[in-house]
């Protein structure tokens, strides 16, 4: 695996069908499945890392998100990447950048809503790696499923030559989604609560359950321990919000545990709709210190 | 040359180092000047035609744009394109398009200010043609300074490996810039003095006035016959207005000459900053009947 800091020396060497697999590191087991499922797909596998200073609504939020290259490196090679895009702010932003790339209709709700100005920096960054790196597939995880769609619609708008592809969230043994935000949580507890209350939703939904505020109801009563920003069962495509559960959708839920801000979701698709309600680990994720294992 | 209705099938014709010129179609010379420019520096040449609808701030206009696809063939084939890349709407616009590029600080004054929506269609839509043909280089001409900072900015701010060139705006023998618009123009001499006013200014700039504002009234005092909506001094890059000319940057303005919105410019770069004043032709342009010459 190479280490690479730009956009030219990136293209140059990436060659044949090449898969791209966006991260802002600390990595974990969910871009981990998203690099092994873009592994089998493409000839030369991308992962980029960078943390994203336009997207951080919270200036101690980006000062706080852990870094770590070494640990990340590793953990990215024995997944099979052939080039860590690892760009400098001189490389991403060598000029203050007067261009925004933004999807209003999709993103004044949820996570748009509470966290101003994230989904452009996340949609600017994002039209940047493609532009950039030119790949034929991009890999992002479910659990960000807003961001999923917002990109989704993006990538399209703007004719980028890509599929954009939603991998599974992957979760601890207790059923807590990775994030690398997780190292943060004082309250275990509390936090599990989030994803046990989703797992209640999507058991109802398997019971036929199909209302939109009936579904959105048992979360936030499930809940415990943790101060809701919002629950809401949103179309997976314009993440309008849903009364009743008939086509591909999310049930999402934005709270703070502590210090931390936490979003977790159940994502429905298929026909007919079927829960994914991700992958729980055997044991404790690397997060927890096996990051040069 | 090949006329192609897709990105798809333009990207994969287009080989080796790829030119695109973007055009609204009606050719006229100032097109032609940049597709021989084009032509000499690129493997494939790739024209777009395309009366992008999201970029009319008045319906009216948008109707009445002048369209011959067959008259618009001959000259781009005469001119040595390869590819005509002639999407129809389904192409352009498959979804309502829910993504906008958008530069507000080069776009809030000049064209920006007098056409509501203007530059984010603009943007979004050059956007849309370097992300689906991935040109190595675009050609645009200077008649549309601001649009060729905004469209330089974006394209840079979001990464795309693409060189953006601007090209000396061609005139017809008489001094106006050349513009599909120009076939609905009824009060010539008056439209006239829009160019031959800035000539003024760049006569004066070539005797030692470098004042933005003596520069500016020279321009508002020599047109006849038009109602000047703006004239301005304008970095070459930002777009702001400058008190002196002592960077790149164009003189602008923009005027109604009865029904018809007219711009024009004339742009400053090197060192020392030299007037570039486009270039006459000898004869009436393919505008007035030459076309399928």
């Amino acid at each position: 695996m190479k280490i690479i800091g730009t956009f030219a020396e990136t293209r140059a060497l990436a060659t044949g069908a090449v898969g791209l697999v966006p991260t802002m590191g600390f990595l974990h087991e969910g871009h981990v499945s998203l690099m092994e499922r873009a592994r089998r797909v493409c000839d030369t596998l991308v992962a980029s890392l960078y943390v994203n200073p336009t997207q951080f609504d919270e200036r101690g939020d980006f000062d706080r998100y852990p870094r770590d290259l070494d640990r990340d490196a590793a953990i990215a090679a024995a997944a099979g990447v052939d080039i860590l895009f690892a760009p400098d702010d001189d490389e991403m932003y060598p000029n203050h950048p007067v261009t925004a790339v933004s999807l209003p209709a999709l993103t004044d709700r949820m996570e748009g809503a509470h966290r101003p100005g994230h989904f452009e920096g996340v949609a600017t960054v994002v039209a940047k790696l493609l532009a950039g790196i030119q790949p034929q597939t991009a890999f992002f995880g479910r659990k960000d499923a807003q961001q999923l769609a917002v990109i989704s619609s993006m990538a399209a708008d703007l004719s980028f030559p890509v599929d954009i592809v939603g991998g599974s969230i992957v979760r601890e043994h207790d059923g807590l989604a990775l994030s690398s935000r997780n190292i943060f949580i004082e309250n275990r507890d509390a936090a599990c609560t989030l994803s046990s209350a989703l797992m209640t939703a999507a058991d109802a939904y398997e019971r036929g359950v199909v209302d939109g505020a009936e579904l959105e109801s048992l979360v936030v009563e499930t809940v415990k321990g943790a101060d809701v920003e919002y629950v809401e069962l949103a179309d997976a495509r314009t993440t309008e919000r849903l009364v009743s559960l008939d086509r591909p959708a999310f049930l999402a839920i934005a709270a703070r545990v502590g210090s931390v801000r936490l979003i977790d979701n159940v994502f429905f698709s298929g026909s007919p709709l079927a829960a994914d309600r991700g992958t729980n680990l055997d044991a404790p994720s690397l997060l927890y210190g096996q990051g040069d294992a």
